[in-house]
């Protein structure tokens, strides 16, 4: 019997799609940067049983296999590389979810649930969610665990992996590990859940999790504030946090080019009445009246001028104007699309020195760069988009510098997007050789047939 | 040259402990469960180049390594087992708080700094660093990221894993990883870090640590409160989070028969006029005024009252009556020490399942069976000790009985305080054959040889 007949015979012949449109939209990733790679097909299993009986077969057969979610990574991925003999598997059909238990705050939702619908699913329970990103309609929960996926909630909340209690993993032999806990404290042997979050579907096939929530915050504050310099915003950012503490739960970093290009994109207008060399985006939330955290947060405020780290500010006054800088915010990334894109940190201490030497080193190159800043700069993590569009077809070159300059201050060449294929060759040069051994060294033990996402990472 | 004479090469004749009476204390565990393993000295290592010497060392001849840091786990996980020709490695000499960076939130600091000393460090430079436990003024922060210790501050801000950004170990072979990024966000391959926290020093040696720093709470209110049953506590617990968010840092379950024998231990007095059968000890942090945050906590309580969730309640006054009615908390161990003691887990909605299904099931096989019941019920963790003292010479069938309920309600038999020596048997009842081999794998990976802490864990 042929391979795919016998993966129809596991999922429904229904289910495994070959026709050239049918499986177009899984081959090409949202970068539209990897759209050459092909594999024999993409199949859709709906339950943990399924893909672990699809990983068997493939294991046997010596078939790779490319796990795929909201196919939202901004790195290659969830995508074929077309080298080898592959599939795609695609988790969209384990969207079920499992339970919600409201007094141990915990949520057990299936790989493919769409982040929005896992968010939802929480608030419906008085409860609250807090990973959020731009993709969060369209993602999927095992794409974010598999990434480690960041977002704006950082500050406060921690990446995807923080908001793991368990997970369920088919292993590269189709073998299922139940880690299903719903445990808080669970020190009992090495923590296996940590593997596979963050290892870009390279070691296993996360199918499901228990996840944490966490109380739902009823005030919200959005303020708008223009400072001086990345140093401001940085000090600014401490200020904040020593007078509002962990209510702070996203400030983000964006450049005047970054938002004009944006006003301009949304046809917006300016936030504040002139304008700034820089600005911040904060949102605060607390649990008891919007009334007082708004008071609190002007005192802050107040109290951040008087020290000299801002220009002027602007609260939200109702949810519509809220959304509607966080819209400004968002929008950045398409508001100027061409151009050679960096995902970079550094410590948040660090951020005022990476802005000036990139821009430095940029500019001794090329003397009319227009770099868009803004990021998760309470993070330490900006995204350093390098124009205008022209530079594009000096992308390596531009890369190297930025990568470099990252380097020398002890940062990260991805913060938040992973490697996938984009950066797997790039940290090569940036990990040490017995840090490149270790990773292989994983990779073999758990792998070692090398089936799981081949040509990603490492 | 014997290998005496070389280790004393490496760290000088003086850090080469051989004396009986010098080396007694590094034999024996905290809790006098572990007094008849030796190890052939005990060498105390200045610096990470001499660990890494040391190591080297052991690998070519064969010889195992005992990590330790304070000495105060309480799974014997510390002491050499004495199977075979090990030595104690001490991190104690290497205490230096190497930098801290309070743009970033960051500490960075050697396995032998003492918990307090961290704390401490935190405190002077306007940060806080939460985790918290009873040990804390003897501990070592390497022996707390070996654990993933726990503690009372846990509900908020997570385990001892939640508070580390990077790690610097030395691997079974001497070689060593530097992996002390400040960094809060870094998606490039597998993270490593991972891996040593709560391995208990078994496939490597932290020597220092990244650890994250969180703003400093300015306002602090401790709450008493006598509740009616297990579940109007974790029901209290909902309606409190729900009221005051992630303000609420630590909420500790007191049965009766606890608070009687700590009031007595410390010739105290009861902190509530009448007597309750349950208690809840709360501590709620924020960064505000203690004024305000004291109305928002009343006015909690009072919700709560109506809800018919609590008894009664009382806030300490003064900083003096929070000390001592913390004071009470963590004397309960002291105050009931011969007994049979656990440390077990399960999802917060199932504690009042548990506290009813353990003491039914210890009653059918002793009818006169007292246990003592307190712990993280915020975090699903209850100490359970079993008196009276006589009970423990039934201390294996005890453990049985309480172990099986555990298990049957989905929970963990080590919470917070690891495996050692103590639970290494007893956890392979309680892992699946998967998990077991998967840990085992790992093992066979990073340490070939075995050398490191051989008998704990696996």
């Amino acid at each position: 019997m042929d391979f795919q007949r016998r993966l129809a015979d596991i999922v429904g012949a229904g289910n495994v799609l070959t026709a050239a449109e049918d499986v177009k939209p899984y081959f090409i990733d949202a970068r539209r940067l990897y759209t050459a790679g092909r594999a024999e097909c993409v199949v859709r299993p709906a339950s943990t049983a399924e893909v672990s009986r699809l990983v068997a077969l493939c294991a046997a057969e010596d078939v790779a296999i490319v796990p795929q979610g909201g196919n939202t990574g901004l790195s290659g991925g969830s995508v074929p590389t077309g080298a080898r003999r592959e599939i795609v598997l695609s988790l969209s059909r384990m969207n079920r979810i499992r339970s919600l238990d409201a007094l141990n705050d915990t949520i057990t939702v299936e790989a493919g649930c769409v982040l929005a619908t896992v968010q939802q699913a929480a608030e419906d329970a008085g409860r609250f969610f807090p990973l959020s990103l731009g993709a969060e309609g369209s993602c999927q929960i095992g794409g974010n665990l598999s990434t480690n996926a960041g977002g704006v909630n950082v500050l406060r909340y921690g990446m995807a992996r923080e908001q793991v209690l368990g997970l369920e993993v088919v292993l590269p032999d189709g073998r299922v590990w139940d880690g299903l806990r719903g445990l808080r404290k669970d020190n009992t042997g090495y923590d296996l859940k940590q593997l596979f979050v963050g290892a870009e579907g390279t070691l296993g096939i996360i199918t499901a999790a228990v996840l944490r929530l966490r109380p739902k915050p009823t005030a919200n504050v959005t303020a708008f504030i223009g400072v001086e310099s990345p140093r401001h915003a940085v000090e600014l950012l401490a200020a904040l946090r020593g007078r509002l503490g962990e209510r702070l739960s996203a400030f983000e970093l964006i450049s005047r080019p970054s938002l004009e290009a944006v006003v301009s994109h949304l046809k917006d207008k300016d936030p504040l009445p002139a304008p700034h060399p820089w600005y911040v985006l904060s949102e605060i939330a607390d649990g008891g009246e919007t009334t007082l955290l708004r008071e609190q947060v002007e005192q802050a405020l107040a109290g951040a001028a008087e020290d000299g780290w801002l220009r002027d500010a602007t609260l939200a006054q109702s949810v519509t104007q809220a959304r509607g800088l966080w819209k400004l915010r968002e929008s950045i990334p398409e508001a100027q699309f061409v151009n050679v894109k960096h995902d970079i940190s550094v410590a948040a201490s660090r951020i005022p020195e990476l802005v000036d030497r990139l821009a430095a080193a940029l500019r001794a190159k090329y003397p009319d760069v227009y770099p868009y800043v803004f990021g998760h700069v309470g993070d330490g993590n900006l995204h350093y988009n390098v124009g205008p569009e022209k530079m594009v077809k000096e992308r390596p070159a531009v890369n190297r510098i930025v990568y470099d300059v990252v380097a020398e201050l002890g940062g990260s060449i991805s913060a938040e997007h992973g490697l996938g294929q984009l950066k797997r060759e790039e940290i090569r040069r940036h990990k040490s050789a017995l840090e490149l051994e270790l990773m292989a060294a994983l990779k073999r033990t758990l792998d070692p047939k090398g089936i799981m996402n081949p040509g990603k990472v490492l």
